[in-house]
């Protein structure tokens, strides 16, 4: 069966992004995508890679290198079984939060997500994914964004990470401004999500027969 | 006296990362600078922005606003104090190491590093300094870095961050790629941020009149 894999990082349960989040979970079963969750702040995930961790992930030789923390294991195990990755964060500083920062870190390390033969080489993807959809809740403007900024967190997501997860389909929505917006806005969002996640899911499953 | 603050984020004690600090901290201090340096693993800093913390943030009063971790109150006097701002840590992924990624989220907060009139405004600093140096390290070359990726990390820390400290100068080298340096690389690399950190001294000490 084709799953989905959903990865939440915001520090407060009440937060628009935990509403992206679930949003984007019920668009994904109701395409009848198995869908695995995970709240990074509410599972306390450890953001930073040891020492230790790092030195194996240079020279990789299996999906659990360098870790014997159970949940990164077990983050890594859903992502090798994913044909779908969702993201789903704040943009702080054009980059992700510090907890998603760790995911990717101690996550996305060869021998799980990519090899690569030679340290400074290109890499082979180990992973199947058909998409990867990110969703960021921004307090700058569009303009802005494009004018100062040249939106790095795009860039980081789509062509640094995706260029290591064999360039999956990417989109990304940007939720802006969320400081100012009212209910109905939110309620707006919250369907785009759900309306995005339900396509991209279908759109997956027929990928593999349905 | 002017002083320098030097933020250092590698997970291992041995790496040129910590080279590149000492170096850094060297050539401040035969500028005459004072220096105050942070190995952000060393001292355990905790990278993760609470919910707590992040409500207050938004609506800030004053330095220690919402925190009551009394390293991250000694990092915001520090960076209150400094006339120099200078960053150390590894490219991964195009951001920050989740270390200094919460770094970032905890320390560069509104009552401290710049205050906004509205949330989705624009930024006045709160600091004095007269410049901000980063060096990464880096295993992607220097050709596919701009061909594929662009160089987000750069700007995360010219625009999205300087933007909000005040626009010092912003000075970045970047020592690619380090795996498979040799010694005598690496030497050089030393000598030369001791010298950007010599010079850069210098100045800050000139503009407040030696």
């Amino acid at each position: 069966m084709s799953t989905a894999l959903v990865v939440l990082a915001h520090p407060s349960p009440g937060s628009l992004n935990h509403a992206v989040a679930a949003a984007i979970e019920r668009g994904f079963r109701d395409s009848g995508l198995d869908v695995r969750m995970h709240d990074l702040y509410q599972e306390g995930f450890d953001p930073l890679l040891s020492a230790a961790e790092l030195d194996v992930t240079r020279s990789p030789v299996e999906i659990y290198a360098g870790t014997d923390d159970p949940l990164v294991r077990e983050h890594r195990d859903h992502l090798s079984d994913a044909s779908v990755l969702a993201i789903v964060h704040p943009n702080w500083w054009g980059k992700p939060p510090a907890m998603m920062s760790g995911w990717i870190d101690r996550v996305l390390v060869p021998g799980v997500a990519y090899e690569l033969d030679d340290p400074v080489g290109l890499p082979t993807t180990l992973l199947n994914l058909r998409s990867l959809y990110v969703v960021n809740t921004s307090d700058t403007t569009a303009e802005r964004e494009l004018a100062l900024f040249g939106d790095p967190l795009r860039t980081i997501w789509q062509r640094c990470i995706g260029s290591f997860l064999g360039e999956p389909p990417f989109e990304r929505r940007v939720l802006r401004t969320v400081s100012d917006s009212d209910a109905g806005a939110r309620r707006e969002w919250l369907d785009e999500v759900a309306a995005d996640a339900h396509r991209i899911g279908e759109s997956a499953r027929a990928a593999y027969g349905g």
